[in-house]
């Protein structure tokens, strides 16, 4: 056992030389991406909206768009790849786990945070709520997080379910996982779109003759999608998964009892 | 070898059966949520767009949702779960490539002809093309789709690529097949958004309103989006991938030299 697990992390020590290179030029692309993501989207904002404020004005809305796209993608998608870093493929998985859901956490707070800024605004000013199907998928992404956010603690943080138990869910988990980042591309992209077709009608310049504005935003829309492929790649590239040490422990589940 | 064969051959039959329950489960699922994508929005279309023509008015512009759908949602995802059917998982894969690739021209076909329809309708009406989000996406999904399907022809069916390539091309090529799907969907759901906002402006009841066109429509997308996460679940779920017959041909290419 002790021969075997000397091999193993030999085995994952040589795979960590081999993967990291690569590893840490995507970590450091989805680093770029996802920073200019959050902050081209401030830029719109602040440079063609007029910035922001907490009053249930349109500035308040401004910070819907910025708090989506840093929690529900570039946070988000941040904590999704925790245990694809090469430090945590070996030695005890719980620091990780630990940091896994506070950077979730994380996520999630900014998240609600930009939900009170649309619904404040709306009931400021009279304007129905999730009527719109950007709304509709936002909301049902947002539900989705909390859901694989509670049962991803009880399950794989808690100490009561079994390993059998963990096996069983750890696919769905990781498959939700980004499933949710599919559904919130989709609604920061149908949510910029809706944010244009409003903003620039009734203008000198609208959304069909594509003023600055336009082409500032429509670009960071791409830049989201890029950021959330670039993460889904990592996540599903199998080259970049903590090795198993073996055919019988192949389900090891992230965290054992008592661990 | 002969021993390994009926060894790998009896497995796979094994698996084919423990499997093939929840897989044809799930492709009944597949099938009616498909269809009902398809259905509803010709539905929505006709009922309440006024139907199909193809003379450059707005009843050509009502194709583009119906064929986008078909095309780059439903086709193309029924395409792409091809190897996923447990009768491919054993014997030559030749048929299974072409039933693959002649599936996936199909849906490049109706997406191409949905394209037309919408290009026209603009070109007809002087309305600029490929200013919206929901278009720069879309048109990125669609030349990804046919330089997919070009490298895929390329690489996997015609003879010239060596095993190292194909093996080295083929989890990008399922990674870019899932990425293709998850950027339609954003596509799809963000021209269903902008079109309720353009059908629903200036009604006496609009959008926010959520007049039954508003709540159908959504619907439809919502059911995109279900059929979208069946798809990437059985592509990805791995124990309904094809069992690899042993260790040295783990990266074994879709189809041997000279097969």
């Amino acid at each position: 056992m002790g021969k075997n697990f000397s091999d193993f992390f030999l085995s994952s020590e040589c795979m960590i030389r081999m993967a990291s290179g690569w590893f840490y030029l995507s970590c450091l692309l989805l680093g770029s991406l996802g920073s200019m993501c959050i902050l081209f989207t401030i830029y719109w904002m602040q440079y063609w909206r007029d910035g922001f404020a907490w009053n249930g004005s349109i500035y308040m809305f401004n910070w819907h768009p910025v708090l989506m796209v840093a929690g529900m993608v570039v946070f988000y998608g941040g904590a999704s790849l925790v245990y694809r870093l090469p430090q945590s493929w070996v030695g005890p998985r719980l620091p990780w786990k630990l940091l896994h859901a506070a950077l979730h956490l994380m996520a999630f707070i900014l998240t609600v945070v930009g939900l009170v800024a649309v619904f404040t605004f709306h009931n400021h000013g009279g304007i129905a709520n999730l009527y719109s199907l950007h709304s509709w998928l936002g909301i049902t992404a947002v539900f989705l997080f909390a859901c694989q956010w509670c049962l991803g603690f009880a399950v794989f943080l808690l100490p009561w379910a079994s390993m059998w138990l963990r096996s069983l869910l750890k696919p769905i988990h990781v498959f939700f996982g980004a499933a949710i980042l599919s559904l919130s591309i989709a609604s920061v992209i149908s949510g910029i779109n809706e944010k244009l077709f409003f903003s620039l009608k009734n203008t000198t310049r609208p959304y069909n003759s594509l003023p600055s504005e336009a082409v500032f935003a429509n670009s960071t829309g791409m830049l989201v999608v890029a950021f959330g492929l670039l993460v889904l790649y990592i996540l599903l590239a199998s080259s970049w998964k903590r090795p198993e040490p073996g055919i019988l422990t192949s389900r090891q589940p992230l965290l054992h009892d008592g661990e």
